[in-house]
């Protein structure tokens, strides 16, 4: 079993910080950067790039709506070619400071109600996948189960990660049940791990209407905003080496 | 004689337009596209590297503060390790624009009250330029006459090409008049073109001061915000070709 | 015959202009001032309010999602107290620039998307109708016809001026057809006068669907975008005057 | 004596939050509240309004330079008309939400590099303070030890009250040293509880350059980014009520 550890960092702005970055760099293999669309700002996106380097984590682009006041959380009813734009732009601007920093991208993310919005409609998908294939046809997206965007992926050449998110809900399509939803995150950390457990032993997620659900994963999307959070993600760690596996980045996956 | 004719274009923001891009790239042999931190927005850069690889010109990023409202022309006291990441991240997104277009980015400028900071200031000129060389040592600083940043190029090892702003009033030090003073911009248009003139047969521009100064001239800089303007791009192009000389883009002065 | 005609102003921002305001001025009765969420800014919106002040003509806020690069016309998933906070930040600050100006705020209206999400739904209509209502209970709703924004007014004690959107095609239930259907804004300056003449003369405008639809009218909406658009804002005053009608500010219509 | 405490709130953005602004309630008679140029946005506003309002406490607007990212600490080369007009925005956005909160704004105070910049230069303390007595000649200002401020605010007819910023040193021209400087804040407890007893008993402050400076002092302002800051707050208070001091909100000082 190899297996990528993932988490989205460098979540601040300006003055304000969100997660414990630091901590969680020494359990991951590899970090979503957030490109200053919904959160991050030029210098915080540098000092995690650094910081990832330094710990051999892999960087990828976190890709959110133009909305920081939002955090990128609220659906903006964008056209295609603005959606792609805005798609382009920020995985510039990642890849750009990778660069500059003698480090290379190595994948993309779909932040917040974008990522739903294409995981959900592959009227979506498709323009926001052909933007990154555009960009760089070896880049490697980085998504939760979702025929959309897996389809667009495959159409334009472009490799798939499925990250698996173990503290949120499934429907029984593979699409995360929204967050609006009361009982969407698990809050509850035990439950939270076996989920992790019978995903790597049986390959299987119980949805949210009680269903044993199949799901392919080549990575789990960890958390550091809670000292629980943090604990959580390095018992996912130790479990997945205790049972033989490794964890690499997700560019070295296949 | 081989020069180079630019222009800043890409300058709207959203729904606002500014000057005539259109137009202004049938004269011209480089653009310096605004990177959507003074002015543009990833879907304005798109269309506007688009445009220019359709009609054959060189696109670079016009790189400037974070602050569109004051379209960048407002000093802003930021730290040099914020304004090296700004710099990164800006040339980062364009170069990611132009190569989702197939197009490669050529050159960088720095635009307003930063590149009047930078040109002043060694202090300013040297994050900045070497935040250009840590990103891609194979950029071209394209620069009014200023010591300060072409000594920060050379060390790094960055080629650069002095753009003259004909329509602007020069101090003998080669430095720019700020705006504020009188006169600074000359608006006559004849004035203008014989300043041009001179300046092609002779090497030399006549000061703010009333001294003939000797100035290397790579580059030309052009403006498409009004008829008028429109109409003195086009008679300096004639007036260089007339004289025998070849318009080419920035990257194949040397 | 009292009438208002009332028209958007101040929608430039930085150094960006929209529209011909001053020459719009000389027709109008009353403006709706952009507060700095879709468009304008703080420097805009005071000479807006004070170049209406020197003309006699009334201000209002024209109110917007907080999205200045999409021009508030793109929907956002905002919650109803972040969307009703929203609303009092921007009547909160149009009243203080008129106030600072020696001037009183009169009404208000809803911009764009925003407009358009109230107009068509009362969940949406009726948290922001309350903002204004907590705000200031004598401020006068400026708002194409909705029942759902009328119903919000009426209930909260607000009064409404139902404003006609002459170049603009009509549903049969009196919401505007959006803009991204054909033929939903009209061309053709004489097909616009013709509805206004219908509509002050029969009470009546002519669907998209092609039915007689008896709508109320306090006040017409004017633009000044181009040359055409102002000749025509003046015919629709001349119109009126002719007809001997009165063209009103919105606060004196009842 | 009567004193008030003040502390600036509000200060998180979207989904940051800095500070313990419930925690500090408690402990205040004012508080400055961040209008959404340097912190702030319109929901968290209207929450900080709401949660001061329940305990008690008087609201002011604290002031900014429009620069979220930057947390309004970076000067800006802004012309006066447009400071003017950005005060007049953010002192009407914060009127406007305690208007809709069934409350009075009684106050203001600048902002960190906005702030320090008006209290150092006549040029520009002219300009904010006259917005302030246009926009509300009952408003109070709240400031740091300036002549420039007081001097424009007393040629306004404007009441002042003197903050001390006892965790700050100051020069002997009571001006603040600036934070880039070493030792120019003070973050030993015991040594800013220290100050404030020394001021409060003798008036005095020791400045930088150890001379001792007498000082006119109508609050004190204090912080809650820590649990000792919050400590350091309560004991504040403790102070002056053992001493046989009130604690009143600015607006009752005279």
């Amino acid at each position: 079993m190899r297996i990528d550890l993932n988490a989205d960092l460098g979540e601040g702005f300006g003055p304000w910080r969100m997660g414990e970055d630091e901590a969680l760099l020494g359990v991951l293999s590899s970090a979503n950067v957030a490109c200053g669309f919904h959160a991050g700002d030029p210098l915080i996106m540098e000092r995690t790039v650094r910081a990832a380097l330094a710990r051999g984590v892999e960087v990828g682009a976190h890709v959110g709506f133009p909305d920081i006041q939002g955090f990128g959380r609220r659906r903006m009813d964008m056209a295609s070619d603005e959606l792609a734009a805005v798609v382009t732009y920020q995985l510039g601007a990642l890849a750009g400071i990778a660069r500059a920093c003698g480090h290379a991208m190595t994948h993309m993310s779909f932040h917040g109600a974008l990522g739903n919005w294409a995981a959900a409609e592959a009227s979506i998908a498709d323009p926001l996948v052909e933007a990154v294939a555009r960009f760089d046809p070896s880049l490697l997206v980085v998504t939760s189960s979702s025929r959309a965007i897996e389809t667009a992926a495959q159409r334009c050449g472009l490799r798939t990660a499925i990250t698996f998110l173990a503290d949120r809900a499934y429907h029984g399509d593979g699409l995360l049940v929204p967050r609006r939803l009361a009982r969407s995150v698990i809050h509850d950390e035990r439950e939270v791990l076996d989920r992790v457990r019978l995903l790597l032993t049986d390959g299987v997620v119980v949805t949210y209407e009680g269903e044993r659900l199949p799901m392919r994963t080549d990575s789990i999307l960890l958390h550091g905003d809670t000292a629980g959070a943090l604990d959580l993600a390095r018992a996912v760690r130790r479990e997945i080496e205790a049972a033989g596996g490794a964890v690499v980045p997700v560019s070295q996956l296949a």
